[in-house]
């Protein structure tokens, strides 16, 4: 049998969905322009969190390995929106942005391809339907 | 310019991520397995989350549209998971469970069909790079 994830996401009120991620509970709502009370966030928008926690954890395990140290690392991701229905995201753009002293970019570089091109299993499903691109910045 | 979606990923400590989506706070971590902590829900059952919600929103409005009332509803999401690396999600089946009384097959399986077809742009973009299949259950 193949390994799977099963995720339930009960219906509350409106357009609230209350769901657990391994006993961690979410609630999703709509906002008050799409007839929800905005109790939580939407859901299209968890598809770039998806991707963000993904290649996020992938580059600071892989920077523990290669004992690089960093002051903070943040994540962003840009997902553009079609303008035809369904609103769908049609391209991605991820930007990794390390604080510290004389960090080494080729390290980060080597980090970020690691999890592009081998590690990152969410980053692996999107890039097969759009385009994914990235970029590292470095803030001193 | 095309409309876009964006949100930022702030590393904590360990594997833990901080995020927000329209305002509401997110943590993500990974278990000790990987490192982590299980301060949050791990990354990519948020794929399956998206889906849920973005479908369940859809079918919750499209069903108060055609004046069908339910007393429950839920929906569930299970992701199959690759042999191969990097693990990722293959397919996905999505089952819609509603409570009620001499609720419309009919009427169900149109809001679900709606919502596939034309309204759901999560399940637009996944349907491009892996199989989802569905079912509707009614319990009574």
């Amino acid at each position: 049998m193949p390994k799977t994830h099963k995720i339930t996401a009960n219906w509350l009120q409106n357009m609230a969905f209350e769901t657990k991620i391994n006993s961690h509970r979410l609630i999703m709502d709509a906002s008050s322009d799409f007839g929800g009370q905005d109790l939580g966030p939407s859901p299209k928008p968890f598809m770039l969190v998806a991707l963000a926690g993904c290649t996020g954890m992938d580059v600071v395990s892989l920077l523990k390995k290669m004992r690089v140290d960093f002051d903070s690392f943040s994540i962003e991701v840009e997902g553009e929106l079609s303008e035809d229905s369904p609103s769908r995201y049609t391209k991605m753009h991820v930007i990794y942005i390390f604080k510290g002293r004389e960090l080494p970019m080729n390290k980060l570089e080597k980090a970020v391809k690691m999890s592009e091109d081998q590690l990152c299993g969410v980053g692996a499903v999107y890039r097969k339907c759009m385009e994914i691109s990235s970029e590292i910045r470095i803030l001193s």
